[in-house]
């Protein structure tokens, strides 16, 4: 496995040896090594000082289930911190198979939009101007005509283009659909500053990554797939998808309603996993369930949101989306929530910061709460690139910025996503002290068998989470190959002697969790965070949340703990 | 003198005594102290936690020349951290002849538009809705005839109640024009935020401020006088006004040009102090290039802008408006500047702001260089708060953000004045490290006899010139006051003395200024900011600035000395 760094500049590759330091790090751990080891903490993130850089988890490219997964990182031009963002799809597959342990975007194209192309043959570049504007999903057409149904695409939207601040990129699923996205902190905004449409990556001609010891893989592969299969809690993300988490969080009273001013809805089952089930199955066509987002995957969390017609609305449908571009803007109808998934995936925004940012804007009066035609008008808005849409395509804290809203649901510039920290507190330290800014996969602690409202002991349960999810990232892991892990930890040893021959400690999970989030942390450091930035909004602190009625009272010294271990 | 100290919310007004470590304070030094004391780093600028803090200086309100400054304190909404704008006109003598040493606005309310009148019957609190969106200039003509000629106003205007960043406060000056501007850090917003469109302050019946020894007083103020008079300097500033600067900037390649990407212009002539100063002799009528916006200066720097009719367009036109409306928008008719700067001052925002801000528009396309009507246009935006001129009116840092715009002149979320700092380092100096954000007044060092492009002993320069400012600023005193206390030192003294009896070092100023600075900064750190935003945007350290072909290239161990004495 080799380093390729392109100069965007020179229009240049460069294939190198992987340094010292780098060798034993993949995913988020390495991305966060690089940026450390190469970019100036404090340079302009959509200069050309940024870079962007791609890692297929330490554990990518085996088809191993839940495995698979590519994370992005660049310093982000929505928090101003160190960023990565990871997604599913087949990205992460490709990269491995050309040998590429991490490919690392420098410098910028002064003029135009252009497709990296990388197969055996190294790098080139081909001018797209055409594309310029042009949607995530009708690009993705035309660059499968042009380069082959069988390659990979990590593409921007027209939102990167613009360098939008809560512009993600699009990576193709299984079925090479651009629904797997490396969404937040504004990488598409990264990669549009840089005059990149789209990498594709053809792998054809690979034999597949090495692997050091193959009986053994398959072994430890078998193990994993069944603890997977075992695991009572895959068994609801097949069913239900991330949407089972609404009833759950409904219960909890952290569902995002009204502009983060309930938490809870009287609507739960219009928009639940279970309703969303029923409606697919009954549908039929190509409405599915069920659906592995990258190839080998035996969960299948993801879905086909079909139409009444049983024809595609949106692959998939998530929880989170529900929760930000549904309750939160008073809208209950699954099929318009699919839409509005649709038209973000096109325009290759994050889903959940538009959705938050929407809900800043109807506090300043800009739409009223549950007004559908408003929010495709506006969701258009950003599309274009008008004023307004500038405004809320860079995201909530923007919003609330230009138009003097208090109540932003954001930490480090950041939205929050679909769980409300004051009745989900430990999700809510999570959010105050992720180096990434709020974010639920940083360290998602709903299932915790705990009381989600008293303050004591979240931050232990956060750091845990935290260190998990970032060792997690590292491997390449999705949030649900825990299920697995967590049951036959020694599974990650046993994957990693049968790649590449290391000897690991039983803890090598956390190990990795806690050099990565150290590493990203220095960067924050260096970019000028302290503790200060590592808090909640002061209004919820303050604001009782419906029905729980509860505020987010983790103390201070809880909050400036998280990372003492 | 007391601490007057109004709870909003409860409309309510609490006299106090002055709190031990508060009574050797004044102006800028007090309104850090109370910020410290009082107010949490980390609060939301714009929410009822925040407080504004109007402190006359130590000496204001006993008519000495250029001494009758105001401070107004808050935390910024503009860059997070601690702000202090000055001003001169009558509002601090009258705070000071009602026996008000400071003036502590506390809450909000929550309904409305207001006016809060003192007097020596106490406050009482008037509702004006009638002004909502009234422009500042008529708003005073109304207050005027409803409170009668002789009192003085501190008011927003429309950019206030939109709570925009780039919102200031003004101030009535001698002739009761709302000229003088507390203008930067976007303190306005805050006043707006409070429900506040006005403070009326009727002084009458009051017999003025009490002076401990009267003879001693009068003598001090005699030497000061004469100092000021025989300063040279005092004469460039009262036949061209701060305009002076327009010639000596363009000397030096510091003029900030075609958005900051040019020093010089050659069109210099048209929009020099001398040329304005022949305008005005030739133009008559009410057109006055010496007039006073403080009752008793005897520099009087101001000016009364009269235009071809003879009749004022604006009072006073200012160099740093020129510079930031005029030639870095490419404009150079005095004319437009001035009536730019009457729009400005009727909107109430901070004309350095916003004409940073149309720079950076322009850059993003939204309007051509010296296209004066679409700058008319666009302030028109600001003044109706359209989402266009909400971004714009929230100045230049968010513009820059909202449109993807790397070169951006401004520090800590404030703009640069009209000194670029690649051709006078000593001031790019303060500008990156000011608690203040980007400030000429914090520590100008243009007069200095220097190499100005050298970056060696620039910070040196700078720390002098920060401390001597922040000591100035919280005596109350004028930059240009510089000018007589420079030459007779000991006046300060006597006359601290003889108002309060104190007995002080030689080096009072200085100890006043190091104090002030060292509070601001610990307000800021306590607010989240370290050393990495101690810096100029990166654009200026690579990006030379014709003719001088000057980058910013002051070491940063420099910058980060400023605060070592």
């Amino acid at each position: 496995m080799d380093v390729w760094r392109i100069n965007l500049a020179e229009k240049s590759l460069q294939v190198e040896a992987v340094p010292s330091g780098w060798e034993k790090l993949g995913g988020r751990g390495l991305t966060a090594r690089i940026l450390l080891d190469e970019v100036r903490a404090t340079c302009y993130p959509l200069g050309s000082e940024n870079k962007l850089i791609f890692a297929p988890g330490l554990l990518s490219g085996h088809r191993l289930s839940s495995c698979d997964r590519l994370s992005v990182g660049s310093k982000s031009p929505l928090t101003g911190g160190i960023k990565e963002a990871n997604a599913g799809g087949t990205t992460a597959i490709d990269l491995s198979r050309l040998g590429i342990k991490v490919l690392i975007l420098e410098n910028k194209i002064s003029n135009g939009l252009w497709v990296l192309h990388l197969s055996m043959e190294g790098a080139r570049f081909d001018s797209v101007d055409d594309l310029i504007g042009v949607g995530a999903y009708e690009s993705t057409r035309l660059l499968l005509d042009r380069y082959g149904s069988r390659v990979s695409i990590a593409l921007i939207g027209p939102s990167g283009e613009l360098k939008l601040n809560s512009a993600g990129i699009l990576n193709l699923d299984k079925d090479r659909v651009p629904s797997r996205i490396a969404a937040r902190g504004g990488l598409g905004a990264v990669m549009g500053s840089k005059g990149l449409k789209a990498i594709v990556i053809d792998a054809s001609g690979t034999t597949g990554p090495s692997l050091l010891y193959p009986e053994e893989f398959r072994q430890a592969k078998q193990i994993l797939t069944n603890a997977l299969l075992d695991h009572p809690q895959s068994m609801t993300y097949r069913d239900f998808g991330t949407a089972a988490m609404a009833q759950l969080c409904n219960r909890l009273g952290g569902l995002p309603t009204d502009g983060f001013s309930k938490g809870s809805t009287s609507q739960i089952e219009e928009i639940s996993g279970e309703h969303m089930r029923e409606l697919m199955l009954e549908r039929g066509g190509e409405s599915n369930p069920t659906h592995a987002c990258m190839p080998g995957c035996v969960i299948r969390c993801s879905n086909i949101y079909g139409g009444k017609d049983g024809r595609p609305i949106v692959a998939p449908l998530e929880y989170e989306t529900i929760g930000l571009l549904g309750t939160n803007l008073r809208i209950h109808d699954l099929d318009i929530v699919a839409q509005l998934n649709w038209e973000a995936n096109d325009i290759g925004v994050d889903s959940i910061e538009l959705g938050a940012a929407l809900g800043v804007a109807a506090q300043a009066g800009i739409l009223d709460l549950g007004d559908i035609d408003r929010v495709f008008e506006l969701i258009d808005d950003v599309r274009k690139g008008t004023p307004l849409g500038r405004i809320i395509g860079n995201g909530a804290t923007t919003t609330g910025n230009v138009f003097g809203v208090e109540r932003v649901p954001s930490v480090k510039g950041q939205a929050m996503s679909a769980y409300d920290p004051r009745a989900i507190k430990g999700t809510g330290v999570t959010y105050a002290t992720s180096p990434q800014g709020a974010d639920h996969t940083a360290g998602l602690t709903i299932r915790a068998k705990v009381n989600q409202l008293d303050p004591k002991g979240q931050a232990d349960l956060s750091r845990m989470a935290q260190i998990n999810m970032a060792g997690y990232d590292t491997l390449g892991a999705c949030i649900f190959a825990g299920f697995g892990f967590s049951t036959v930890p020694e599974s990650i040893q046993q994957l990693l002697h049968a790649i590449y021959g290391w000897i690991s400690e039983a803890n090598i999970l956390q190990q990795l969790g806690k050099q990565t989030l150290q590493m990203e942390r220095k960067f924050n450091t260096l970019a000028g965070f302290t503790k200060a930035q590592d808090r909640l909004p002061d209004w919820m602190t303050k604001e009782a949340l419906p029905p729980t009625e509860s505020v987010f009272d983790v103390a201070e010294e809880d909050l400036d703990s998280v990372f003492n271990w």
